[in-house]
């Protein structure tokens, strides 16, 4: 298992990926699963990867080597592709050649060659942008409606960017509420796993802040329990419902639904 | 899919249960899964359920129709069971003999059989207690180390319970968190819908408070609106990483970690 997740607010880009793979509990392993290609000053781009790793990692090389994309004749590159847009084709097409060139072996033998990437980054001249890349090549854009995606193990991690993430949360924020969003999924997943690798991009500012996050990290240890004791202390200043003193307990709540449709 | 959470916590019981069934989006129901046998004062127990509607609620009428255990000639039911650990007994017979009933079937037709229920309550002379009980008829106890079972879509709703959720947490703390941990899971996945179903049980009252929440519950909506606000309010407290700030760049977070084991 896996757990990626990426953010694309008003202020930036932060991408999050764990490291642990496994093939059944009493096999794990780290590998990386966050990829950065820099040209400092000129682009940033970066792939997190969940799902079948040697269908991945291939799907990595392939897209760095360069592909010769439809209609074209040169190929590709992550370092020459002219927009974000370009660049996640590139990454598709690379998911699906990989796709193409395992599945065959791996469907006799009845396993699956499935992946997803996260694909994100600014290149000079066009915006930061987001992707969610498909098994099949294709992908959609993350937009401010919803400004982040995930893949893999992400349920456990996704209320609390569903509640408290919106397009124009300060980069700082977005940081924060990612590890938040990862340390939840870690409590609950032992298939996701430290260290956690990370990368901030201010928008327009084309150099990327990257950070590995080891399990003994102060910073996200201090913020996961200050997190921890913020929520017990919020949920204590919520009133508790009427119903639940017995003097009330056969009044009905009232209907203030109804009333603010009145 | 489902939604039902019991806790079990120093002070008493809580149950949740959604109402919404689905055999595909454009086909959605409302049946309640929270079914509560109650004689005021000697015995509350409550069973919530997911899975094939078809076989828990065969499995909740033969329950409660009563059924010869092994080793006995008289039927136990609901109603006359001894103790906790004897109906929950009941309660997994019931759930393996409608199993057994409607796989055959089901199975000819690439269909599956599968339940889970949640199986709580107080019997005056015996401590509260809630179970999971499985498809096979075995069951789980619910213990201080975890105070909170979950069946269905559970994993949005968990890292709230996980962090903030304790043995001795206050029984009308443990119904504000239970509709948290609800909220969280209605606002990701449409296949669990209101109204929903609640039953608390302070321990030694061997009376239950049931209520059930529609969509335009004025308490529900406002704790679930304040509880977003209380978040956002809560991350922008927490320090932001000294290594976000481009002066600090190039800093290496202390390694307070190992200070910490040394």
């Amino acid at each position: 298992m896996t757990y990626c997740c990426g953010i694309l607010v008003r202020d930036g880009l932060v991408m999050f990926a764990d490291t642990r793979t496994n093939a059944g509990v009493d096999n794990i392993a780290s590998y990386r699963k966050l990829h950065v290609i820099e040209k400092p000053g000129e682009r940033v781009l970066a792939c997190a990867t969940s799902g079948n790793l040697s269908m991945t990692q291939m799907a990595m090389t392939l897209a760095e080597q360069g592909m010769v994309l439809p209609g074209d004749v040169e190929p590709t590159t992550f370092a020459n592709a002219p927009t974000m847009f370009r660049a996640a084709e590139l990454a598709g097409h690379a998911m699906a050649q990989a796709r193409r060139n395992i599945a065959p072996s791996l469907e006799a033998d009845d396993l699956t060659a499935d992946g997803n990437m996260l694909f994100g980054g600014q290149i000079r001249g066009g915006p930061a942008a987001l992707y969610f890349i498909y098994s099949q090549g294709n992908f959609i854009a993350c937009g401010p409606d919803t400004p982040y995606l995930q893949i893999g193990e992400f349920k456990f991690g996704k209320p609390i960017l569903e509640r408290a993430l919106h397009s124009n949360t300060p980069l700082d924020e977005a940081v924060k509420l990612g590890f938040l969003s990862v340390d939840s999924t870690l409590r609950s997943n032992v298939a996701v796993g430290f260290p956690l690798d990370t990368l901030v991009l201010r928008r327009d500012v084309l150099t990327g802040i990257q950070r590995r996050i080891e399990a003994t990290d102060a910073y996200f240890n201090d913020l996961a329990s200050r997190w921890s004791a913020a929520l017990a202390a919020g949920v204590q200043a919520l009133p508790a419902p009427a119903w639940l003193d017995p003097a009330n307990a056969n009044v009905a709540t009232p209907p203030a639904g109804r009333d603010a449709r009145a």
